[in-house]
């Protein structure tokens, strides 16, 4: 029988759900000291809500099939489409501006390449119904606290002004972001410069100034303590999305070649397409796979409490039980052994699964320190305090 | 253009979506805190993993479709076939016993009614490569701590042993089953004769006495703190699913007639259907949707954390944004109003989304109560008390 999973799908076995999971709980709290509140939306909507909203491309790359009661659906692409739905829908229950945010996974049938997959999980904040400097400003402090509460350090964010490009075809857009992608610093003034002698009608943009929309921005930005050498006005950001008509921002991290790890905008003709009006909006996406490597390559893990247990307790005798639950009223986490093994056997496990401590229960209670082998006789009373 | 979901298909809108994740952080914790682990599978497989698997209904009830690539794929129908393929598929890299919990979504194109849906949560632990009556006990202690935790009072806890079925069909058992869920003891009680009286044979299955199997499983879970009235032998408890192979286990809170909370059993010849030899396991499962229900029933979400901010900051002042950083910065979860409308919207907008307190931010400091109405005037220093 088939054991394998579809191409550009993936199992997370624990190690790698554990990191999933604190990246995920540290974002949430971020994102709800803000007030923004959570969202779901379901994963499968009728077709007709998804299709023709992200291009040709997006619906070539969509899910869509007929469900057994006929009707055509598809599965969620992205979870802006589906907010807009939701604005459109519930719009008199919401408080405006509504600052959501939304963490489920999408799904894009695109080729299969490294670091791009068909099922990921996307992360999106947003506030909807505010045209305000204040509202762009806030979502790019967001992005910027979560990555520092992720442990990143040295951020170099960059902000510019789709406005600034008003009159210039897409195409040329798309050609000035690409040389925005260039990492190193000389190679990309080089490709700028050739970039104008071929475009002279680029040189106003390249040059461009802080609009006034820019200036307020970086100027809330610096009343919420982010300011100097970490923000940088960029005019030849662009951002491929042709749906932004303002502010946009991307945030890299100094000195690591990995690419944005989070970035928005604002896009004001967007979230009211169900509404029948325009809903202004701004927001922002974690690149959250690329979030997940590039917090293992820099060892932001390191450290930090994942969950899992603190120690096994040995099923040598049938006191076990009993004392390994006195360990988890006392908040430790104490993973019973469930089968019926020889006692090396069970060190064996605990050793596999990374558990730091191990408690050989008899007559007396042994701790065992898995790292170091050392052993000591320990007992109910002194044992919380040399787990700590 | 269409602004509603498909039939069976839930939106959770803030409200909602924080019952849920508070539900499932507290369950994650519980599940860590006795060593099981998270895992994720992808939400599409190869329909071959998941066909004939669930029987003729599971099939018809599946979402199965063709992609892009004209490979038959089919949406995940539960989390126990997904843990065989990863079982037979990582068996190696998997320390044994393989304790995980799992909680994802599943899709089944079921009739709709009051409480079943087409996209509903699952929440599944189990313990696989076991099988002592130990993991058996562990597994009932999990459920009972899990409700415990959620603020469940009163417990009723039905074992059962499948193995007391042997030799009877499937029919008179889920007959049995079905007479089991009478949950008026005394018409239960009138159903049982009835049935006895027209099938003779199985007076022996509904007088039985607990098998050796339930024996150690009590005398264990005893040890684990689970004794009394809260825990019964139950022989005319059958648990629909043929797939039980050992303890059945059913839990429910007295004098809530809303069924089962949580349910599971041993099942020993599934597990091992990709690996293609036995492999014993045994679990449980939650129905997410009914313990939500239950909860709000029961008042149980009262007075939890279940996140939002404590406070709104007026957008009044240009010091608005950094006294709303600093109060973030202790650990206060403080929204600043980013849209520019004055005071009275500002106010409404608190009390809309519920919001305790509101700072109103002028050349002083008015802390306004929402509840009370009451209004007094604070510094910097004297607000975190205020809000504790």
């Amino acid at each position: 029988m088939k054991t394998q999973t579809l191409k550009g799908f993936r199992d997370f076995l624990p190690k790698e759900a554990r990191k999933r999971q604190f990246v995920l709980d540290t974002l949430r709290k971020v994102f709800e000291s803000y007030g923004f509140e959570p969202l779901e939306t379901p994963a499968l909507e009728y077709e007709e809500v998804l299709l023709g909203k992200y291009g040709d491309e997006g619906d070539k790359l969509m899910y869509r099939f007929e469900d057994n009661g006929k009707r055509r659906v598809a599965l969620r692409y992205d979870q802006t489409v589906p907010l807009a739905r939701v604005v459109a829908q519930y719009g008199n229950d919401l408080p405006l501006p509504f600052k959501r945010y939304q963490i489920q996974n999408v799904w894009r049938a695109e080729n299969t390449q490294k670091g791009r997959y068909r099922e990921f999980l996307q992360v999106d904040i947003d506030t909807v119904g505010s045209s305000s400097p204040l509202s762009d400003a806030e979502i790019i402090q967001v992005a910027y606290r979560s990555l520092k509460q992720l442990g990143f350090k040295e951020f170099k964010i960059y902000v510019n002004d789709r406005t600034i490009f008003s009159g210039i075809s897409n195409e040329k857009i798309r050609e000035v972001d690409k040389i925005n992608k260039e990492i190193n610093d000389e190679a990309r003034n080089r490709l700028v410069e050739n970039f104008i002698a071929k475009n002279p009608q680029m040189k106003k943009v390249i040059n461009a100034k802080k609009t006034d929309r820019i200036t307020k921005v970086f100027s809330a930005l610096e009343s919420m303590g982010i300011s100097g050498p970490e923000i940088e006005f960029m005019p030849i950001l662009a951002r491929g999305l042709d749906y932004y008509t303002g502010i946009i921002f991307e945030i890299e991290i100094k000195n690591f070649p990995i690419g944005s790890l989070a970035g928005g905008g604002r896009y004001d003709n967007l979230i009211g397409m169900f509404a029948g009006k325009d809903i202004p909006a701004v927001g922002f996406a974690f690149g959250f796979d690329r979030l997940i490597e590039a917090m293992d390559e820099l060892n932001l893990f390191n450290g930090k409490n994942l969950g899992g247990v603190k120690i096994l307790v040995t099923n040598t005798s049938d006191k076990a039980p009993k004392i390994a639950e006195e360990l988890r009223n006392q908040n430790i986490n104490a993973e019973l052994y469930v089968d019926e093994k020889d006692i090396d056997k069970q060190l064996r496990y605990a050793d596999r699964k990374g558990i730091p401590y191990v408690l050989i229960v008899d007559d007396k209670l042994t701790l065992k320190n898995m790292k170091t082998g050392e052993q000591k006789e320990v007992t109910m009373e002194t044992l919380p305090d040399e787990l700590r």
